[in-house]
């Protein structure tokens, strides 16, 4: 099936400008929720979908989602459905999740310009809040879509100012007043950028991925003491910041001792805020955040126990107090075999070579696999870099991932 | 002479409602120059002045000099200078700065209502920016007092945002036209809380400065490569918290090698920003600051090559960028014999202890001392505690020091 690549780029290009960042190198974007880069973003997918023929409903938290129904298809059958999120973290890259959201756009636009004939209804969704930037946890929207969490569970978070959800969406225009089950969805395939380097190292334009790791995160605060910098003798100091760097090592030193049993665990603080961050005040509170992931969800208990075992080392050594939260957890997941094939098929039958690979990411896809046969489709990233304006995938890479997306999804919804 | 310890406690308290900041435990305040609070306090010091019969002159900088000519006093003769600061740390205590201006204000008060008659000018003043919090550096307006900064200088210092200090003192109406030069003062004296314990622990009110710390501030920024957390193998890293990590520990290491061979020598680093600062993003950069002081200048210049062997050593072991600035430095300062003198013999005419010390914190005396003869008096603090809501120093202990303050004072000025 041919797949016009000068209209999905033109389309991830266009939808680069909002939010766009300066940047010396690369291409960069802020995309937080309810932000006016956002709203610019959903009009922009919308008018995108309307140009297309596609209907489309926006849902309470904002999902928004695009629906061919051709004549060949049965308006009641389960639909196909792919897509992935319009969100960015701060200055990430114009890939990581517009890539998804156009491919999976112009693979309709494929199928209709092919004159395929799905017996289903194709259906192509921008999630709400995966990154997890302005409210906290991410994945929010494919969380409700998969009745994970509830519309106003969710509309109730609040960002650091106290806003929720639900306000911001609205003031953007985009809580809607769909609902959205992806239980009711035949299949699932997302395409997305791999952010990292096998499939570059392998000179493969796509890979399927074969489970997704399990994601915990823990918060972590430490209690010191905020006093003057020069009036404090050495000893007479409880520094929050100094007893966190020995945790930051701490968790760095576990995780690469887990490495040795299961390469692909990864520990991440990626987050600390030292409070109250003032050249001449010893810091005295310190919060962050530690990010985990591995297919074997072994390594994240044995990296949560060996994080609670040196702050209670901390505590033994420093005059401070430290308290560890686990917000959220959640397994590795195993993607479905049916979809894996009839991606293996698409890229057998487009000429195109396809990786089995696992994600470290924990993509939308993620959610949807706990209610429907589902799928992550990988594209190759130039040198593994993501969440950076220097995030790059080639435009050839981006059509030949989404031919085989395409092919993929004809194949779903001609069945 | 009879100090009003009412009239004190009264003004401090009235002042502590600037910028006051909801706290569990304590009184705290944040007073930013240049904001709304540091304008309501500048606005009550200059009521309370023209309440005294004190003229007012404001300089270019915003420094704020009462003065009082006695009908006894030659009104071009040199005068004796008192005073300290109203700014803040963000969420800082209600003593450090205001107990100096307000002390030395009672000091005059307390002259005239004892009918003192001395034969120089007395002034009380409040330098501006003495924290450094939101225009970098800090001690700004004293040092544009005593020439070691033009006005021009120092009112084209910026913000974070850019804002420059003369827009920021325009926008508050505290950009003056006046003068000062601290190089004509006959004599200076500042009252400060003093920020540790050895006051309360030998129970003594009043503390008799011997010479300040030197100080030195670098700036460090450790670049590595900011990546999805969860699709960067543990081995592809370059985590630019991690890395900083290790130089806080080092730096931390450093000082507590230094003390063996002098007690007094502290590194600090308070202020550590992390960015892009997002759970699932590995640290890109961190940028720090480290505040090393002590009354021996070796000790500064040991710090610093640790600092710099540190940065070194993290280069080589870490696929990281790093730099180091020294933007400013400064030596230990010894106080004048003549203004402790005075300090002392008000002290013993009180009946009340003196202690000689030395001072951690690098008060605006710092710069007074350059140019003039100059001294500095601690207040106890309770527990050492400052820059925080719970610095506390008892009303009895503030009308004690004040005490000693305008006894010396009025010694200096009857000369």
């Amino acid at each position: 099936m041919r797949v016009n690549q000068q209209r999905l780029r033109s389309d991830i290009e266009s939808n680069a400008e909002f939010g766009a960042v300066p940047t010396d190198e690369g291409r960069g974007r802020t995309v937080l929720t309810g932000s006016e880069a956002d709203r610019r973003a959903r009009e922009f997918f919308c008018e995108r979908l309307r140009d297309a023929g596609l209907s489309i409903s926006i849902d309470e938290v904002g999902n928004i989602v695009g629906r061919w129904v051709p004549e060949s298809a049965d308006p009641d059958a389960a639909p196909v459905a792919t897509g992935s999120h319009l969100d960015s973290v701060p200055e990430g890259g114009i890939f990581d999740g517009p890539l998804g959201v156009y491919a999976g756009l112009e693979s309709i636009r494929a199928m209709q310009d092919a004159g395929v004939e799905p017996v289903r209804p194709v259906e192509v969704v921008n999630f709400t809040e995966e990154e997890g930037q302005r409210f906290d946890g991410g994945l929010i929207g494919s969380a409700v879509a998969v009745g994970e969490m509830t519309s106003d569970e969710a509309l109730k978070i609040e960002d650091e100012d106290g806003i929720p959800l639900g306000d911001a969406l609205a003031d953007i225009g985009y809580r809607g007043e769909a609902q959205i089950d992806a239980a009711e969805w035949d299949s699932w395939i997302e395409l997305h950028i791999e952010q990292s380097e096998r499939l570059e190292d392998a000179g493969v334009p796509a890979g399927v991925v074969t489970s997704i790791v399990g994601l915990s995160r823990c918060s972590v605060e430490i209690i010191g003491e905020a006093d003057h910098a020069g009036s404090t003798l050495m000893d007479d100091r409880s520094d929050a910041l100094a007893a966190a760097s020995e945790f930051v090592l701490d968790i760095e030193e576990a995780t690469n001792e887990r490495t040795e049993v299961s390469e692909t665990a990864v520990g991440t603080i990626g987050k600390l805020d030292v409070s109250p961050n003032a050249p001449n005040v010893i810091s005295g509170k310190v919060s962050l955040t530690v990010d985990i992931r591995d297919v074997e969800y072994d390594s994240i208990e044995y990296i949560i126990d060996e994080a609670q075992a040196s702050l209670d080392r901390i505590e033994d050594e420093r005059p401070v107090e430290t308290t560890l939260t686990h917000p959220w957890d959640r397994h590795p997941v195993e993607m479905s075999d049916r979809c894996r094939d009839a991606l293996h098929e698409a890229g057998s039958d487009a000429g195109l070579g396809t990786l089995d690979l696992h994600s470290g990411a924990g993509h939308d896809t993620m959610h949807v696999a706990e209610v429907t046969d589902a799928a992550l489709l990988f594209a190759p990233s130039r040198d593994g870099i993501s969440h950076n304006p220097r995030e790059w995938t080639d435009w050839e890479d981006c059509a030949d991932a989404t031919r085989v997306l395409a092919g993929a999804l004809a194949t779903l919804a001609t069945e």
